[in-house]
């Protein structure tokens, strides 16, 4: 695949646009380069023009031993935005490498939901001592707070610096306030109106604010339709809300309706990627991203998926051995079978991923789920009738068989109406058991279109053709 | 699986938190049979709560005939939102249904970008129409312009409402311009500073203007880390760009490097979902989200893809078809073969997986493809020992048959280690090809591991069993 080293020059990286990504493969193999020799002055010449999360790609780019030496002579470029954009695999090793006191001074500068991201996935003893480290007692209290939600809740995603005022502010108070306030979020979007409870009643946009004259009260210019999120909702929901109703920032609210944090979109659209390749990834049996991982962690990750699997092959396998009698009178049942369970495999598995699909973005849901299973139902039926008469066709003066590709065919319609059926069947029922169908119903489909494709093939052979 | 009306009641929209979301089951039932009823001022009552998003997904939701009483008894609750908001699909429907000069009016207020999404995919005649029918001239050529850049581009995706100022210019100017201007986008979270040519050459935050005293000039206090976007830029590289330097906007420049557009992260978070789910459909062999179509539609959509199937698992059957002979000596050889070829076919899928999702997230390039495949390799030879053992164990105790397990274990060790291989392989090679990886390659992988493993599994079998 890299057979020339020149040509990977001409090529641009993946799709992508000259000047749009600041990391190149070029720039990679000049950083390893300067990494072998140790030499410092060039790597930071190197580095100088990247963002940070360009620095971050880069650093998960190198291999290991590259890394440490990375870290070793390029610490200070460890910006705690860079290690807030990297990847969990990877962060985790650096922080290792690094001083608790380097890492705490990194992200003390970060925004609340920032340093949770960088602290969530470590050993409690490790993020402890890190959170002690942190200067700002405030801070600590805070991120402490966040990390008491659930994994992939609101609670976690939301950062605490945020503004919110009274409604009887006017524009002008509210400027002046943010000019001469020093400890404001780095960036925001838009300020919330909270009443005497602390909780959120309106929002302006910053826009809306700089339009408005200085005299006008907030409340006659806030808008008061919020989409508010309560802290343990789960990260999945909070993506959707953000989707469904074009949303920058929204108010986070905890049990008692008080509002504690905002979050913000840029930490949504990582939310929405990470959802959507969650699916992809369970749907052919992988854990997660495991590109930055050690071999044995991958093949042990991917392991459970392919045991399972291999459970479903032997019960497929033991539908044949059923009828180990009727293939050995007419081997080109041998050879024929494969293909009606496979048809069957990929008819069910295209169902079966728009149904996990549409699951996900609420599109399909049980008000409409009769009517979606009635159109699967049609759709298997008529390409099952398609390619039973092509198939038939093939088998039939493949083996100069008329018989045969009658059974062919038979067992092809079958085995795709009941793929379509069961397609949308498994996601939904899963769904309802409140079972994440991506991760399971990969399997439990391929089983039933094996199992059926073998049964209706080779029972519709034992019983027309011997 | 709607068994138990009642039950659907306590059920709350999968996963969702009460209130996060404005359509539930049970709204969309009373509206159906408000709709059935012809009660216009129910159903008008029903939808009065609702977010322009969620009427569109309400639509969206109702039968053909139930959707177009919906419109005939309330077409002013079609706003253009709405039909930004709507599925492609549906959207032409209702248009088609309603008057070209509503459709003009209810879209005229929108920004550029969503113009162009509710128009880009109707019928050249009928789009010129409602052009033509658009009351504000400068629209309509700022609409045409867009719909010259390729589909899927920025050049889409941009609004052409934005705020582009001089260098020179002072907070306190800005913010008197921004008051008095009436002709401004709806919405905006920066404003963009331009030379003399009109080239984009900073960005100043809302938030900065805000805490900015009235005489400081924009030239000091802008961002000059720009990430300038050219009109034909792929979407898929937009997302990309926003994700990797967490962008709420950026701006869009054409062929002569001038300011023409501004793209927004709320545009983006559909294009980054949707750039997602076109893996996971492509991976299993579904063009598009079809949930919404008719079943004809639907079962053409996805017979091609079946069709290659058909194709690739009669080149599988052909080889088995060359150990005929062999599989009458033993017909335990046909019960074991089809776990050879579908353990290879789930491993390969894991990797292959990976490696497309990885290219698309930019974390596989030529400069670690090298890496990443000596990495899958040893995931292959690791998974393929591990189901050697297992998979040879069950064959030889099930058949009472040490050769015969030693034979499944052999040819699942090479299934596996090729599978590895080649989940790597065909997506890299395809990229480079410039072809979507995600399309074509799954047809690919279980053609190498069907052939494989049944090549392996029969000739190893032919020549140590027989």
């Amino acid at each position: 695949m890299t057979d020339g080293a020149p040509k990977i020059e001409a090529l641009p990286q993946a799709g992508g646009e000259e000047g749009l990504y600041g990391l190149t493969s070029a720039l990679v193999r000049a950083v390893r380069a300067a990494l072998h020799r140790a030499d410092a002055g060039e790597l930071r010449e190197l580095i100088a023009p990247l963002h940070d999360a360009d620095i971050a790609d880069l650093i998960e780019r190198l291999r290991g031993d590259d890394r440490e030496q990375f870290i070793d002579l390029a610490s200070d470029a460890v910006s705690g935005e860079v290690l807030a954009f990297i990847e969990d695999d990877v962060r985790e090793a650096i922080i290792n490498q690094l001083d608790t006191s380097k890492v705490a001074e990194a992200i003390s500068d970060l925004d609340t939901d920032d340093v949770v991201a960088v602290l969530e996935d470590l050993d409690p003893p490790q993020q402890r001592e890190i959170l002690e480290a942190l200067p700002d007692q405030a801070d600590r209290a805070g991120v402490q707070e966040s990390l008491s939600y659930p994994e992939n809740s609101a609670g976690r995603l939301m950062q605490r610096e945020f503004i919110s005022l009274p409604a009887f502010w006017t524009v002008g108070q509210t400027i002046d306030f943010m000019r001469e306030d020093e400890d404001l979020p780095d960036d925001f979007y838009e300020i919330f109106v909270v009443n005497p409870r602390q909780e959120p009643i309106g929002t302006v946009r910053l826009n809306r604010l700089l339009r408005s004259s200085r005299p006008i009260r907030l409340r006659d210019i806030m808008e008061q339709e919020l989409h508010i999120i309560p802290a343990d909702t789960d990260q999945e929901d909070v993506g959707f809300v953000f989707d469904q109703y074009d949303l920058i920032s929204a108010p986070v609210v905890g049990v008692s309706g008080r509002l504690i944090g905002v979050i913000t979109v840029d930490d949504v659209l990582d939310v929405v990627q990470e959802e959507a390749e969650e699916d992809i990834f369970r749907l052919s049996g992988v854990q997660e991203a495991d590109i930055y991982r050690a071999a044995l962690q991958t093949a042990g990750g991917r392991f459970i998926w392919l045991l399972v699997n291999l459970a479903t092959a032997i019960l497929a396998s033991f539908v044949i051995y059923q009828f180990s009698g009727t293939i050995d009178q007419m081997v080109a049942l041998a050879v024929l079978m494969p293909i009606v369970a496979s048809m069957g495999g990929n008819a069910g598995t295209q169902t079966l991923t728009v149904a996990v699909r549409a699951i996900a973005t609420k599109d399909l849901s049980l008000a409409n789920a009769h009517r979606v299973f009635g159109k699967e139902t049609i759709v298997g039926l008529l390409n099952g009738i398609v390619f039973a008469v092509l198939t038939g066709g093939v088998a039939a003066a493949w083996y100069e068989d008329t018989a045969l590709g009658y059974v062919v065919g038979g067992a092809m319609i079958i085995n795709m109406l009941v793929a379509g059926m069961f397609g949308l069947i498994i996601p939904v029922v899963l769904w309802r058991l409140r079972i994440d169908p991506a991760t399971a119903a990969g399997v439990l489909l391929t089983t039933v279109t094996d199992v059926i494709g073998f049964l209706a093939f080779l029972g519709l052979a034992g019983m027309f053709l011997l």
